[in-house]
């Protein structure tokens, strides 16, 4: 059995004055940090409403006490907007995950609707924590997904969807959705996270801070530093 | 280490007669039996395609050889389309899971188009495997659930929801949507599985087949046998 | 690399004075509420005892340092002890799950004991989180539960049960147990998590706090309004 | 898209061939075999009862057709009968797991009945995939368990049980239930898995097939190679 | 209760044929496949070694009778032999998973050892189910890895690693690892799944079969088509 | 809806003091206890690194703010340097875990290095919560597991290892490393967790604290208590 444990008074104030140090670090960390994501992946309770305590970081976020969580922790309101896809891309991601919605913490889904401008394209991007399930409601996307390396290749799977289409990005995989026609397009999708995360490929590749480099790239995409540098020196939109 | 095995041909002979009649039985289960639903919680290649292969059942689909797996095993068509709502309760859910679209299959995640007639109703219910987000495209849409048994009873979240706005349903909880106004509204809604199941209260309790004994529902619900039995023989709708 | 942080001793004092409140806030939240409960679905280390820590809620109790945890953590004593039956239903059941035995938490299970008065009933409910399978050591029991909707409709599948038989009610299905016999009954039932949740239909339909709305009620259980008044009148027993 | 493949006729009748040739060894190793046991570790349809399908062998069994599935399937009979514990332990665990109810099959949860005879013993051992929640029907047991490896080394904590008592021995620790008294014990144990597994560390140690080296074994227990052929020459009891 | 069915005799020749045909169907495809890969999430048995029966492919390996599981399916021969680095990449990645060890389906780890000549890149790529540990054997390596779009751009993190340096890439992100000096180098890495598939981005995005529209990769890369035609013109190089 | 709570100035103030004191009895314990292990099963964000937060101890440790994450926190070094086996068992296991490297939490996955004096025995041991993959660097290693109990009993397979081949043991079960020959031998594991744990079979049992009653021993292995005082009384190695 556990020995019990004799303290000196000493050791106690001294322990404080450490204590008091460590919450005082530990709150300017928390501070400069913006807040860490996460959620578990089973649901444990009726619910876990995200509670925003900057003082503790989980692998998903701390709970609300129950008795102070109500209807709107569970509520979300705009998705009726489009966004705004004025940039290069000309398109607009926007989700409704546990950041948006505090009770999404723990239960494992997400929303978001993206707004695409006449040839508009959602770049190739993967979800690292999330299978994607996608549904026009205005206009027409040509879509696809990439597997991962096989014996055949990387193989591409597209498909042409109208209003009413639905359309399943795996989890993982590089995909992307293209405006191709002369009007806006809208679609809804689904994502099996609270808090699914994007890895847009060109931003991750030529636009990470500090740059990858231009050694290792050049090898990579068997080109020379000069257009490597070329594509670093772009502005790198982030439509989400 | 294990022992080999020695086997005459005649039990052989024996066992191939046996095996053949155990497929036969088995293939006259199979014929007689619908489908069974299943869905593995974790992916562990890039897809996993529901192959519609009666002889063998598993806890999740089993695969097609993904040599075969076409875009068209990830895609659904006319989600765009009105549920037809003439029914007592004037709803109508149009689901698109992995009976719909093989390539959800492993992956975690579905949708639901839900339509309501004016005053239509989505009755109580639960999805014993998911969790709802659901969105409103048209109308307004009177929204609520009710948690498990605590010490404060039986805890009702409600809300009244306008088009664009977003509300969650956790897990296993009771929930209902309930069109208000004189005009049609629709919602699409997406779940945590890819086959989330669907318990509607009054079709379990009183149109189980065969019913509850009236003893227990009378119990149960505090009320005479004579108003089980009225109960009982109601034509339960099934809006799924 | 992330660049380091400059912060004023200004900005400091006021996050510090921000902080306190922040605290102060939470410390009233936790003080307004009861106890949140949850257990994360696979365990980490040997065990993770259950911390009565107000102050911190998460998907699952936080731990006990583990010196101090002693063999008493990982006891409850008193299962032996009739529950007491004296309700409209003539039935009590006796959880021993997290709340009890603190040292369960992480542990994905948990027990409980059902006492039965004569014709008695464990009115239908549901676990959100467990299946449960049960055992009887006294008595004999009716007992049932019904599928989810389907092509068939709700499944019912009953069996009465004698002292020594075991039954099985899979997770999220709608069951009851119900001693039609005039001795009592006794029945020991163990559920797959550590915080399994009950819904009881009745309770959670007619009985949530504030009730839905009549209009909902009537509609999806096809009667008038009177009798949902009448039936949300009652007193509905939690026997958990 | 995954190109079309064309097939001789002759590649056909070759494949017929090797395919028939493929089934007859299979039939040939499944004859042999015993039964695997296994579960899923989540439920995704209502639920997926073991088909004892010798011919496909999963992680968990597969599903025998939903609409065959009746109440029996869920059934047990007889856990109030005595177990036979005149063996050298003197005690008998009588297990109902997937094995004895096919409609645990993806369920998570079992039990077992526990009796031991005066001074009767369940020697020291492990369940591999499953957290134990013991409780006492009948007399008085000495429990305990030993914690993994630490600094504080091997912790040890154990209880003296009687009847009504309950114990949790968490999952993958080494522990063992004693009957110290002179009049026999009964207890019932829920397990957090549909097929726990047992190591009794004796067995397991000094008792495989084919022996552990002796060279091993004697370094590892810091005895001679005399005592270690000792005790692999004893008659070890497994009295699962 | 589920009705019985009665199948004419008829029926059941046309089912046997329409059976067979099935079958014949099936082994085509199984035939003209190459194998599905996966495993689950969970042990649920001692273990469940992979048996290569293509005609039945799940969401992981189906099991191999026990009883024919021997000490040679755990066991992988030859990962001391240097991979062939003659390759535009100067790398080669010597795979260890479910694939060469039938005994890892289910068990959810893996290893590979990496060669690098004398400026070799591991270009970047993903794991889409797993996180790497990795060590070095021998030389030099600059590593890193990119995280997920946050506000703060794409971060990334590198470390020069000398032998015996271990580093860690988390689960989904893109990373690399480069052999800045004149020898060669070794690396052995871990793997959190069985079979953690591999994307590397050149690859996928300009090496996909068939291409990814030149349209889409102009405007997700912001250069001209000629640039991406040149691109997708390159032998890509698959070192896994 | 849950109603406001009131809370007089005079409660606050006594529950500041009681909050005061409860967390200077928290710091007490905090103080006196080793940090608790574990660590979530699935990843919620990129990474959540591990905080040395001894205040809140959970099922895995808490997070690091991301923005003060660096690559150091996914970094060890010295795993080339050989382990000091001059111990009883000839061996030694330098772990890299969570506890080694923090980015490791959440990310189940885990290295150690195992060195061989000339005739060192890594002992019988079970990890509970992890699957091992062994390849060998030096030397040859005599190796296996025992099967858990079976009607075949319980099952050895062992192998002999030379410099290249790998080996798994499954998780939960008996396995032993013996470096049968003349020179050092050194291999390298990967074990399916951030911190896989370890219980040596014979330290468990007879080097325990407080030992386990000989009683139980003598009667579980079959020898008197003699014999069982005599290995009690070994020094028992953590060759950890």
């Amino acid at each position: 059995m556990p020995p019990n444990t004799l303290i000196s008074s000493k050791d106690l104030i001294s322990y404080r004055k450490e204590m008091a140090c460590h919450i005082l670090l530990f709150a300017l960390l928390a501070l400069a940090s913006s807040r860490v994501m996460a959620s578990d992946p089973s649901q444990h309770q009726d619910f876990c409403v995200l509670l925003p305590l900057d003082a503790v970081l989980v692998n998903g976020f701390v709970c609300k006490p129950p008795m102070h969580v109500t209807a709107d922790d569970f509520f979300f309101s705009g998705l009726d907007m489009p966004g705004n896809t004025s940039n290069q891309l000309g398109s607009k991601v926007t989700q409704v995950n546990v950041n948006q919605i505090a009770g999404l913490n723990t239960l494992g889904i997400s929303l978001a609707r993206i707004d695409y401008a006449p040839y508009g394209l959602n770049p190739p991007h993967t979800h690292p924590r999330a299978t994607e399930i996608l549904t026009v409601l205005e206009g027409t996307l040509y879509v696809g997904f990439v597997t991962s390396n096989t014996n055949n290749g990387n193989l591409l799977f597209t498909k042409m969807l109208k209003k009413g289409d639905v359309f399943v990005f795996p989890e993982g995989l590089i995909h992307f959705q293209f405006n191709y026609g002369p009007t806006p397009a809208v679609a809804v999708a689904a994502l099996s996270s609270q808090n699914p995360g994007v890895i847009t490929i060109a931003n991750a590749v030529f636009g990470s801070n500090p740059p990858i480099s231009d050694a290792v790239l050049a090898k990579a995409f068997q080109v020379g530093k000069d257009t490597i540098k070329y594509l670093q020196a772009q502005f790198w939109v982030d439509n989400n």
